[in-house]
């Protein structure tokens, strides 16, 4: 297990759209947080993921790759709704890749900006469409876009 | 999906122990019934499989063999407590296979036996060994064996 940190943020604008996006479907069979399963399928492929509770720097997980019927029938009849959709973009900017994704369907409007560092204080270059932080906002976790989406947000 | 009719038996005696058992280990990612998600080893072989609801006559399943470590760490790490470890005999009696489970653990001193029907009204020889029919009894299902585990039901 690697230790991973990855900073969140709010997405302005379409600049970042430099690159075709892969498609994601994905909904949960559990979202208690002690034990996520996340069924999902990105353009053609299917995945099936465990995820334990994140405990200090490390979480348990575990990911199989199922095939893509089973994951869109597991999407279509089993999962909690609503499922969540979202186009994902692989942006390289400054020496580091932005997964910038853009939600549909009950989260329609939503655009967020994932980056990967090594360390907690590593410097990096902020792109100009990346706008407020929001690391940590468990209002923005995508199990949580379930039972909250961001259209039914209060302004 | 093919139509299941399971027919469930209490076991009494020991007669049915005529052939070697396969260990059983097995925990729950999910106990919604709607969303059953299993972790399995049986002897040294992982299995990942994710259930519905049964309407009807038919219930949707997906069985993905994993690696057992994978297993084994799931078990021990994130599914709900108790696990259900058992023993399961593949008896031949009668032109069926009967499936004799003997729990332990949390549900030790439980023993029942399955027998797999291609129609309702199928005819059977009953082995001696077979008891009362528990058939449809919620108490005896493997996901409720956890949160109500054998030994602690009222006399």
């Amino acid at each position: 297990m690697a230790t991973e940190i990855e900073r969140k943020f709010l997405v302005q604008g379409t600049d970042w759209r430099t690159v075709p996006g892969a498609r994601y479907r994905q909904g949960y069979l559990s979202t208690v947080k002690e034990r996520v399963v996340r069924v999902r399928t990105i353009d053609d492929q299917g995945y099936l993921t465990v995820k334990g509770i994140t405990r200090g720097a490390t979480r348990l997980e575990f990911e199989y790759e199922i095939p893509a019927a089973d994951a869109t029938e597991m999407l279509d009849a089993l999962c909690e709704r609503p499922l969540i959709e979202k186009a994902r973009y692989r942006v390289p900017y400054g020496g580091l890749v932005w997964e910038v994704d853009e939600f549909f369907g009950d989260n329609a409007g939503l655009v967020v900006a994932e980056v990967e560092l090594t360390s907690e204080d590593q410097a990096f270059k902020r792109p100009a469409w990346v706008d407020q932080e929001v690391t940590g906002d468990p209002r923005y976790f995508n199990s949580n876009l379930i039972n909250r989406p961001y259209t039914r947000w209060e302004a």
